[in-house]
């Protein structure tokens, strides 16, 4: 038994892991009486042809191997998640023959959040995500779990140091559009997005740091025109990102 | 003492229901020796100007009235969620000589993703919304806590019959969009949103109901090009919504 794992939990998450096929299962475990479910009967399936162990446990036994009871009758012990490098994130978007889009996130800690911007990220279609190693959330089973198991699916490079990641994706030729409403920042509209482009979103408490504004080549932000003016993080992130696809779909 | 009363809690809640003032605030509680911050100024500001009965609990006194420990130190005692009728939601638009946009919430449940959409929906200044009375998650502490206090600068009504609602409003010439990725539904890009319009957005797991489904003019969907294709309600609902304001904003 590998001591380093995860145990993955929830259906969406523990069954779009099996279907990426990207880390190494080890156990599926199962809640023992679980009424029958598509999501369940396909997870199933899956482990059956992967020919892995199945155990079926007690609610509390489940809740214990888990930590808490979000486990929806479901838990996966894997093998960790299968970081990459910044290279792959650009030779997939090669790969394709599309023009490279990439997300960026500086301290964003709130796993929500992150979750939730994730499976906006997989569904417009980034080739990648590059999340800051320290301080901020890395991909733990609670991140597979608030992304519906996006997180399975999308290339993601943990890196020690974003600005000078960010520096090396400018020598690459991808421009960097951070998102932050400052005095300077650009309508998000205004900006052309067809280019190879880096979105840098920050946490919603502190925003881009100094330095990480400081590689971006341009600021946009969203307008508003209420009384609050400010919009969650995930939320944010996402109406850029699809932004970025409805022009990108327009020059098609 | 009003019996029927809310306790609000949260820094930007709390402060933004003192700066909305529509509410009957009955008493301002304060967390003892809570470090000095803009924001407790600000409240406190506020509430002297009211001639507001301050008082300073302790944590566990705190807890207690609040019923957990989310508070942030701060909490209001103000009279119940204001609700408008539909009609005053279309007297502001007509007020501000702004084309009608209102957000039709239809068996939206949880509470994180009821209020990052009040939020963007208070961002984008739609005119009002609209919630189900029964089943769906009304304007709770909670509500108005996840919404960063946007609920309280809001007009919301709270109707029980969602399809009737949308029958008059159509009536009033408002068109109903309904936003599920189902067979038949438009991309969401290729609708003129400059119209009146009702966006309606359903919950994540059962989507708009068959009678609400009815009443929509068209359906609309989001574009995806990922491997999981379905995005959070909040995140989908304010994608579509600042499409509206992009598309506004150019014909301006």
């Amino acid at each position: 038994m590998n001591l380093a794992h995860d145990v993955l939990y929830g259906r969406q998450a523990v069954v779009e892991s099996l279907r990426a096929g990207r880390r190494t299962a080890h156990r599926l475990m199962l809640l023992d009486g679980l009424s029958p479910a598509p999501l369940i009967q396909e997870i199933e399936h899956l482990a059956r042809a992967l020919g892995l162990r199945t155990d079926r446990l007690s609610r509390s036994g489940l809740t214990g191997v888990v930590g808490h009871d979000q486990h929806q009758g479901v838990a996966l012990e894997t093998s960790l998640y299968p970081y990459v490098d910044t290279s792959a994130i650009l030779a997939l978007a090669g790969d394709r023959g599309e023009v490279p889009l990439l997300l960026l996130l500086d301290l964003l800690q709130d796993v929500h959040n992150l979750g939730s911007l994730m499976r906006t990220a997989e569904a417009v279609g980034v080739h990648g995500v590059i999340i800051q190693e320290r301080r901020a959330a890395g991909i733990t089973p609670a991140t597979v779990n608030t992304s519906s198991g996006a997180a399975e699916h999308l290339l993601i490079a943990q890196v020690t140091n974003l600005p000078q990641e960010m520096a090396q994706l400018k020598e690459a030729g991808v421009w960097m559009a951070g998102l932050e409403d400052v005095p300077g920042a650009t309508d998000y509209t205004d900006r052309d997005l067809t280019v190879p482009l880096g979105l840098v979103v920050g946490s919603e408490a502190e925003g881009l740091r100094r330095l990480v504004r400081a590689r971006c080549d341009w600021l946009m932000h969203m307008p508003m025109c209420g009384k609050i003016n400010s919009l969650n993080a995930a939320i944010a992130g996402s109406v850029a990102l699809y932004e970025v696809l409805r022009q990108r779909r327009r020059t098609h």
